[in-house]
């Protein structure tokens, strides 16, 4: 144990802080996977997802990581050579490109900036053009991990809608499912992607696909090889409560136990929370005298908020002062933002006490490194935090 | 919870019994897996894991069930169309086989009784044959999880080098590694696949590929499509301790603690207690006057036993009442065995007291069947056990 | 960890296997003893304790060993130089005779040969002499622990009722609460004494006093010095859910779990599982051909059986290679009868598979220490188990 | 559960937040504790105590909460009637006063103002005054837990040493031990008082005596009845790894844990980081332009600061109000503090960003409770925290 005491703050973009009572539950012993005991955990586990993701539908859960349920989603729908559109959002959405790529696709990726989100009109303007119908899938990830920005779902799915495209929507909600508002059914997305160790408290290991009416019957004609991600056999076997190959079953037992606690405290005020957290940490940034990475205000992340460093300053080497001063792990710039800015995760299991000690740590850390700021950051959060 | 008092006796030849020790290493909290801890625990696991293989060459461990590391081994060799040779040992052989076929591979699946192991004359005979040398790879269940017997690996491999014949030799030790003696370097082994829930006394999910020079030599011409499974970037990023996209990271502290204790109990005794176990099983299943499913003296497996239940009665209806009645859960007979036998897991973390325990549960539920056995079966394996 | 492999049989009679589900229990985080969440937990468990006793009275915690509880009994109920009436029944008896005498408590010590329990009949004599009531409690043990006795309260309750003897009942319960049938109201009880680590399948660090309306007024008379152990404040600070000093608030948690484990299965079955084990040790001892402690099938304990071991056998020695061959503790011979038994626990969280593996190590144990024995004992033993 | 979310902040002067580490500890399987590997345990536990109360010489264990080891102190070094010495400095003195007298004892109980710690000089002027030796023990509070203000043990020590008196030291230092700088051998302590649920980082249900070998002359002649309390017997089985009645075995388990962590951060350091955290949440109250309770700046208490709200002010309403909307336990305002203070406790496993996070909540649960200060409270905090 490297640390000299107290907990660890860990405020990375996930995977977030698990709470003790999943961890607990993660440590009961092992079950019989083919047993009476295990298809009711398994029947309970994968209704209660529905009302997470906001569907009505099924829930594949993959014993993966994130990028795995990318990859999932991928060859289920489509088939060699088939043309999907994305955005570069950032540091993620071009890593999915990259997968996708490998897999045999033809990916037209419209460029960004890394500090806004999807352009709704850029949508509408790209299937417009595509009047042959060639692009059959829109890739869109709802929350940048690596920037901070959550893309208007909504807005892209009008934007199918009114240009009466046939295109699968495929969102990634790595970091926003069971942090920011999210409604698969509602929105109209074919397959929703997301993962444990985010806004759903769990360790990392879980991979999940929420799946469309529409998508499925895609999967019927689909030829990309699949047989490990393939959602049928697994579909077919969940119905009585089984899987396919062996599941990840003491996480399972803890993903009953995160969704319960999801539920008990209520969706919306999970929402509502992660907002608060959102408003005090760009007060926060604000009162220092620093700038938020995301530009458009519509489209600040509720779960992280990445901080542009001075010039001349280093944020890795931000970093790793408050990694060793002050037991914080913060989220590094990835890809072209390595260096220049840090994350700060609000999402999952925090509270405003948590937080508060997350804000203090960042100031005095920039303090400590001469990054030039206005002491008054932390106190600014605090306020927004005392509003009810 | 179901049962009304007790420790469920886990008998089902994996997932197996998961140590106290382990359950609670995997309930630490999870930590940033960019992070300075994370690279020296990751370090820690995969050095340690060498040894479990029998291999100095690297080990690939991915967020999946031991079907992921089957999917692994095959998209990171081989090319569509490629022809593989693979033998009907049983159930698994028969799971990996469909696996192969639909990522577009071509499968030679040399028929089997399911009660014998590969015969090597017949790798021999086969290999002869392919003159051409259109056979990419050799595919081996090591220990058939379906039928309890063992394929002598290292015949095989005698076969493939006194035939010249160039094929990767892929090996399945799911239900082997940590329980029954295995050297993927000495016997020549190119890529074994493995998994966490059984010998290595985890939980389910993780899953491995232990990969030689020729294999990842073979990785650089294979053109199957594979992002997530592809061994190169996980390689590269290992050598820094990281991983390419988030690692099962509780999983892996229970992996540290279970690697431990194969090293503090010492592979060798850890082999010799299942060998002790396996005899002990079968002087039970003789003594009760039931026959053993394997038929070769040379391939009894050490990690379970698969029982043929007389005519007339059903190996289903047995192991229900064994579960109602005794708190235990026993392998199900799988593919064409379905009803007809019932298989005893003895593999993992597992002692003499346990074993009696789960031959007596075995022996009274036979009683309560109604199927016809003697009642010296239970002393006969106590017997056996008596010896040092 | 000194054991090679699998989970340790630990068949002392207390401290028992404690469940995982309260192992898990107890490693939730500590809270404020005088906060809210607390006085919740506290009126839980208080009024959960009830039933487990028989008493619609109050049940004093004490964070304490049960030996605690002992000395809780007599301080609060008895002055300086009272008489007390006790019983030679074994090892725990004489302790308790020890403890009063060092209090300063004067007790008439009817001996006894440490293999049969109470005589109702040396009660009725005794207290029938005792005209002028100079006897002031009667002490008794309704399991020893150290023979495998229980002694039969109703009928001592009944002798003093048949002679109007006003002295207070105390009995202490330490190894039979939860297991064997007991009912502190019904059976006109003044103190029951009991602890956390046998039938109440916790770790040790609880000891328990429930108490009469009679045994109440006592406490207002007796003058022995007292504090720590004092009913009266406790009681008025559990009126609110609080204790008067810092509650062991972790063994709460677990106590809340294992009292609702026991309603779960519910007592009576509690209770017929302990006594069909109990049968079934018996069974085998005598298969093995050897001699239970106890002489009056009226006293069979069903949560302990002490077994003599021939002459010319060392029942430590005994005791020692099991330990070291089959990871199994048993119990000790105490005070006089060092050497010459051991002691079998079947008492707490165990089921039928547990107590087959347990008995198979006694006899295998036995067989190798060179005690002459019948192999038949586990046979008899699980016919006995097969029994509905 | 109570809370929507996040960690709680238990931020009362003990119990203090058990570090995850402990909390997996203390839940491993329960061990007989006759055997060889509790034997190991024992001793290894018992060495490792030492250091952490200065002393070469025994440390006592109770299953106990720290009130027990009060009581411990005083029936084994004192008779009925004997005179102690002892001083009003708070709630927790008054109370060991209490019960002092309710165990027969004569106490001279020097007035306090709640404010300031014991009076070297009023110890040496009363010892002075005893010529004839009547005071047998002098009984100090280290540091008083309800009002924050540490007693100069050093100082009372040479008081007893310049006058040549006789009389026992008995100190309790159930808030400072493994916080605040102690040594019993060095400072000529006799019984040093102590117990697990504060420094210590455990749950409570452990009771610590140490004992200098005046102390033990002493428990040969003492004639306060006693047994369950009684050194002689625990001393001597301790000697082979034993206890005379069943320990708490699972706390054991996590005392190892926790006084490993304290070794390894090195006590040096444990004493300074609590030194600087008294030293920030001084600088915060100070900021907000509140006052602290202790009055003497030689007795401020590292381990939790009491603080006076304004006339006008309930303290407990202030601390109700942030529970509810902060999820943070601070100490109540004791005796006759009642509603005018509150306790903010920083002692145990703590760190900077912890701290911080509860003055945040301090400070936002003021605001929000009407109570008029300066918002720079917890910037002048962290201006101290930033300090090497």
């Amino acid at each position: 144990m490297p640390y000299p005491a107290g907990r660890h703050f860990l405020q990375i973009p996930g995977p977030t802080n698990v709470p003790d009572r999943v961890l607990r539950a993660i440590s009961a012993p092992t079950i019989d996977h083919r047993g009476p005991e295990f298809a009711e955990l398994a029947r309970e586990v994968l209704s209660a997802l529905g009302p997470v993701f906001g569907t009505a539908g099924p829930v594949v859960v993959y014993p993966s990581s994130g990028t795995g349920a990318w990859e999932a989603a991928l060859v289920n729908t489509l088939s060699p050579g088939d043309r999907v559109l994305a955005f570069e959002t950032g540091h993620f959405a071009t890593l999915w490109r990259e997968l996708a790529e490998k897999l045999g696709l033809v990916v037209d990726f419209v460029p960004g900036d890394w500090r806004h989100g999807v352009d709704p009109a850029a949508v509408a303007e790209r299937l417009e053009r595509d009047t042959g119908h060639s692009v059959r899938a829109v890739c869109v990830v709802h929350n940048e991990t690596s920037t901070g920005v959550t893309s208007r779902v909504p807005e892209v799915r009008r934007a199918l809608d009114e240009t009466g495209h046939p295109a699968l929507l495929l969102v990634d909600t790595v970091s926003s499912l069971g942090s920011i508002d999210y409604r698969h059914d509602e929105w109209g997305v074919d397959v929703t992607i997301s993962c444990s160790q985010k806004g759903l408290m769990l360790p990392p290991g879980l991979g999940f696909n929420a799946v469309s009416e529409k998508a499925l019957r895609a999967a019927d004609s689909a030829t990309l090889p699949r047989s490990y991600w393939d959602w049928r056999p697994i579909l077919t076997a969940n119905e009585r409560g089984f899987f396919p190959y062996t599941p990840p079953t003491n996480l399972l037992y803890g993903l009953v136990e995160s969704v319960a606690m999801l539920r008990e405290e209520g969706l919306d005020q999970v929402f509502q929370r992660h907002r608060r957290h959102a408003a005090a940490t760009r007060a926060a940034v604000r009162g220092w005298g620093l700038e938020v990475l995301c530009l458009d205000e519509r489209e600040h992340s509720a779960s992280l908020t990445a901080v542009l460093v001075p010039e001349g300053h280093d944020a890795d080497k931000l970093r790793e002062l408050i990694l060793d001063r002050f037991n914080m792990s913060l989220g590094t710039g990835l890809g072209r933002l390595a260096g220049r800015v840090f994350r700060i995760g609000h999402l999952g299991d925090l509270n405003d006490l948590s937080l508060a000690g997350t804000l203090s740590g960042v100031q005095m850390g920039l303090q400590l490194a001469g990054v030039p700021i206005d002491s008054g950051g932390i106190t600014a959060a605090l306020r927004v935090l005392e509003e009810a």
